[in-house]
């Protein structure tokens, strides 16, 4: 027995929302033997750089996944959509900076701007190309269409840039770039700059004006309710509260610097 | 390979409920293929008018797709419990209005109330009619056996209204209708009704206490934190706040009046 | 056609969030023939006792399904994982309670502690054992490995005890041990306790400092607004409010005492 291809969907949508059944509909309609799979419908609304580090941390999929992203305050202007092929991987966005964090992480293979509108739903509104345009698009990819048939190769996109954490002698500063459902605060400091780090409790780490001591392994190492340190499961640093919610219990978010010194 | 039957899913259980997967279990036992997939599970707690516009809504789906609705303040009374063949797909839900729009915007061509209780668990509790008895007529269905074999066709049936816009002399009212999750208000005045009135800036739209001028194509029309008016992707008058929520920034929800002049 | 072999999921990641569909992508990256299922993301954060009711009431599943859960305060730690097979389902988990539950109500068949890593993602964070281990290890198990390949066999493993409900002459004492998303309140007395118990207005039933007369049959038996004691679908006494939340106007959750006194 085949498998079925498959089709990811990421967007601001919300849970729950019809937005997220409409988009499942046209692509059934098209194909009905898709397997669909819902990554989040809950990256903050109109927030492409959230969208962007959620593709970019979504992890393994079978190879040739097709990945649909709308996060799309520009839809209806002239912003283009993108189709690329990265790292095995195939991508559907509008062109806002959605995909490119993946660009820059594994040079794409194939990048076309999708315009081929014989491929869309006959009616395309003002509002929701995630229905009218790549749904459609990712459902015929799915059938076996030549990525060619979707328009012309491109080598310009919208380039967004992720805040990077610096090393200075014996100081790294980043930032929280994202909060997970615990409340843990995920980091742009990643475990390769901190390979030297000593991991002891001469290691100072600062999140906005809170402080703890030494780096550990996992979230036991310390007892509930302690401000923790520690390598997340993305091999980013990660400032957690032991059984409770380090975002509100230190009342910081996406933005807050972090720093390390020891 | 042939493709699998799809069983969708529209009730107000809330995300995450175990309620839903335990329907699923149903579906899943009975007729182990299906491709299941969840239209909302948000619709607000027993609000039926919701939940028969989430349905009016989903937009398409592959001919013969089977959808259950559970919006039952009802259940365990004797309201009865539908199946309607309308505009080619096929609905199971509680007679309480839920699928009286989707009945009133294309009639019927077989409409029948599920009284066989052969087809439903042995043991049928009076509180979870989803699980009972429309999961497993919706899993037997989509096995094949014949939409007869559910129990005698029927005319009558629960109607529920939902407001009408009217257009009078050059002023069109209607009202709020709908909240989607980017807190956008979509209202009951259709692209239709608005053909002839001019989009520019003669054209008053007001919102309970609100106003805006001219009618536009897009969020991106106009700057951030503006109200504008639109025709979002249902082909309905919606107001919005660019990147921001209307819900919230006006204090408007479900029923709040709406009107066009020019 | 042969059917798809089912993989559910139960956490308590959160709706929406990135790391369930880590998980999916694990499992399709290693079986893209799976169906997967999700039970519920919404358990409350670390709460193993919650995660162990949903699993109990999740109700029928075909014949070897395999459930993960992942609700797991102690990964990382030396904690193990166990696989169960029980009443012809098939659990992985950690071993820190979340199938004991289920393991009192029905003997497991089989229980092993998952020990072979040459089954694992190749890299193991450890701080996502859920992606790591769990999943990789479900999605081989679903190609058709032997059990037994997993590890040794167990008989001890880590239980935890739901409050039970006492019969003391005419008066039956338990508490609340769940609170589903419309604000119903499910009690650890069941259906079984109560059926001796009249069902009239000469019956008490109290929770917290609240009280109501009479069990009945349906949400519907009382009018709106109104505290209900009924039989809910899971088998056990329920209170709500009719039409509203229960746990909201009662201002009570989990652990509540409740009594029936007749």
């Amino acid at each position: 027995m085949d498998s079925f291809p498959i089709v990811t969907l990421t967007t601001d949508f919300g849970e729950g929302s019809r937005y997220v059944a409409a988009m499942k509909g046209v692509l059934l309609s098209i194909n009905p033997q898709l397997q669909i799979v819902d990554i989040s419908h809950s990256v903050p609304h109109q927030d492409v750089q959230q969208g962007a580090i959620t593709l970019l941390e979504t992890g393994r999929f079978p190879s040739q996944t097709i990945h649909i992203a709308v996060v799309d305050p520009g839809v209806g202007t002239d912003r283009g959509i993108l189709y690329a092929e990265i790292d095995g991987q195939r991508y559907i966005a509008p062109d806002n900076g959605l995909v490119s964090c993946l660009a820059a992480r594994a040079k794409p293979t194939t990048m076309r701007v999708v315009q081929n509108n014989k491929l869309w739903l006959d009616e395309v509104s003002n509002t929701f190309h995630g229905r009218d345009i790549m749904a459609p698009v990712a459902a015929r990819l799915s059938l076996g269409i030549d990525p060619a048939e979707l328009g012309p190769q491109c080598t310009e996109f919208v380039r967004i840039t992720l805040p990077q954490a610096e090393c200075v002698g014996q100081k790294i500063e980043g930032e929280v770039t994202e909060v997970d459902s615990f409340g843990n605060l995920i980091t742009n400091i990643t475990a390769e700059m901190l390979a030297e780090v000593p991991r002891g409790e001469q290691t100072r780490v600062c999140c906005d004006e809170h402080e703890t001591m030494g780096i550990f392994s996992t979230y036991a190492d310390q007892p509930p309710m302690t401000l923790i340190a520690l390598i997340g499961s993305g091999d980013k640093l990660e400032l957690a509260i032991v059984d409770d919610s380090a975002k509100i219990m230190l009342g910081v978010g996406v933005g807050a610097p972090v720093s390390v010194e020891w």
